[in-house]
């Protein structure tokens, strides 16, 4: 399909589900609250000594968000799981004692099932996180969060990626010793509302990055930390709905070895929180303007102030803690992404030999 | 620095160090032994409940075969350490009962040394793996396993790399229930000796992905589960040595997404051991050769059978289990990057932008 091909007044399936993000947030913060509060019981009973992720894809973006937001802030260690361990060299691992959270917009890849039916069957607790309450992964888990994000047409995933990012976020500030995460989720939806707004107005501005990459066929996207989840999010929404390769790193990473990738063909998009990790990403950023490179930020406030060899920046002025910025980042990624998209000519709503649905084994 | 700038006889430090790689593999297998008893001994006796892995780069790759052989051989879960936490947020996580290993060629990077520290006074019995025996962080750690590589000057690491996974190897195989992993390692210097004189064979048969990679931008490089990090290895160096946005995927999650990049104009590479992960990596590329994409394989004798779609393929005659084949099948690989590096005018001795020792923090 090409762009030609969008019916009705032009607009795509993924730019009307971009716009749905806060509602489908506010279901998911609202509506599940009490069903949350259930999972979280039952996950303190449980006393885990160890969380692991499972997930694939765009779900796996999520899973990278949990497996920083598990650790930093309930001290407990996490592992991002291997399926192939379970569904090619069936070698069991050692499942007592684990929290297994499974990740699946669609609930049906066979990997994840295959090794959440192994560590359910090995004693761990099991939580699945999917966008479809009645699917295989939601009935094979102990417990099952719904993402309320209503059905996704658009084969790039966007409302149900931050609706994964919240449900997330929503059952670890149940588990968690500090209450500022649960405090600024409630008011999650209205910042996000916000972030739409502000992604809106921005991009008409964001024009010389939006020609950059359309004329570009590679792309550099980082972040590091809890953001490090958006940068590979964003990355993989470019080279799905546009054929740009665009490769998503952690600042830190792209440090050793990769930034030989920089120079002035290869545009650099980074997002950029406020705070000590904003200084530690600034550090790359010096380097990377220093090689050529033509570098656009998303960030928080601090971004208000201009920068000498940054060629645009969104502040954002998110009234978040860095923890929940993941949620808020991404918008105007995914705006960016859409636009681009249309702009080389290509249908982000169906992209070349893409379904929505992928099973792995 | 150009091609123009290679000294001597013309040969690269790259290539002249990827033919040291098994010797340097038969000093850690053999000169390193009985340190290694030792300190399998005192991880044994620590009974870990979780191992943890830190590194950076081209040793995070060696970290990603870590994770995959201690939780397959040991059933002990394994975690990717995410050394931000510790350096940017000040996140303690829970470190009794962990087994953390540490791996940098240099021994030197902050993050990595500072993971270290934090794990030891966190109660985690720490194994650093490093090819500075006298480096910050062999003298960090509790424990140290040198890699015996000698000195590497290339700043494309290879030798040091295959040591690295040599070592990990050699520690696993101590603790495993199972001889085999230990017996096939003795029989590693030897294996290697012929995979590269096959690797040198082939080279000349290889022309024409030669030709494909001179003149791409873009690459796609797979595998999955124990041979994953080398196709990370693999990319990763073609990023460094000849500007090439190679990446590095396991085939399943190139199904999830990445897939849409697979076109003619790309070329792609995966390394393919026998066995159930060949098979399962074979229906990925009948999917990305009918979308037009032109494969070559490198992988073991079922690589014999001549394969209808397939570019051109190298079957390495490699008698060791698929858990030890990422330390022959990455040896053609680092010959085809220190060859096309050239014929694209650049010396992979001295990549732009690069340094032999990156510190990030």
């Amino acid at each position: 399909m090409t762009i030609e091909d969008i019916p009705g007044d032009g607009r795509t399936l993924m730019s009307r589900e971009i716009d749905e993000i806060p509602a489908a947030v506010s279901r998911l913060v609202r509506g599940e609250a009490s069903h949350l509060d259930d999972v979280a019981a039952a996950v303190r009973r449980a006393h885990p000594r160890l969380a692991v992720v499972a997930a694939r894809g765009t779900s796996d973006h999520a899973a990278v968000y949990a497996r920083y937001l598990i650790e930093s802030e309930l001290r407990l260690p996490t592992a991002m799981a291997a399926p192939s361990l379970t569904t090619v060299y069936h070698r069991s691992s050692d499942w007592a004692g684990v929290l297994l959270l499974s990740l699946s917009q669609s609930g049906a890849s066979p990997d994840i099932l295959a090794v959440t039916e192994a560590a359910r069957a090995g004693g761990a607790t099991t939580v699945a996180i999917t966008n479809d309450p009645t699917s295989p992964l939601a009935r094979m888990a102990e417990h099952s969060i719904a993402c309320h994000a209503g059905p996704e047409r658009a084969v790039a995933a966007t409302k149900t990626y931050v609706a994964e990012l919240a449900a997330v976020a929503a059952l670890v500030a149940r588990l968690s010793p500090d209450p500022s995460l649960g405090v600024a989720l409630s008011r999650l939806p209205e910042v996000l509302e916000e972030t739409l707004s502000a992604a809106g107005r921005w991009l008409p501005l964001a024009e010389p990055l939006v020609d950059a990459a359309v004329s570009a066929d590679r792309m550099l996207v980082v972040s590091r930390g809890y953001n490090f989840p958006t940068a590979l999010e964003v990355a993989l929404k470019f080279k799905e709905t546009s054929g740009i390769f665009a490769e998503g790193y952690s600042s830190a990473d792209l440090m050793h070895g990769p930034v030989a990738l920089a120079q002035p063909r290869v545009p650099l998009l980074a997002f950029r929180p406020d705070g000590p990790m904003g200084a530690a990403i600034d550090g790359v950023i010096e380097h990377v303007t220093a090689a050529g490179s033509r570098v656009w930020l998303v960030g928080g406030r601090e971004l208000d102030v201009p920068r000498p060899g940054i060629n645009g920046a969104l502040s954002l002025a998110v009234d978040l803690p860095e923890t929940l910025t993941p949620l808020a980042f991404v918008i105007p990624g995914f705006v960016l992404v859409e636009c681009i998209a249309r702009r080389r000519g290509m249908n982000p709503d169906a992209p070349a030999g893409l379904s929505k649905v992928t099973l792995t084994m």
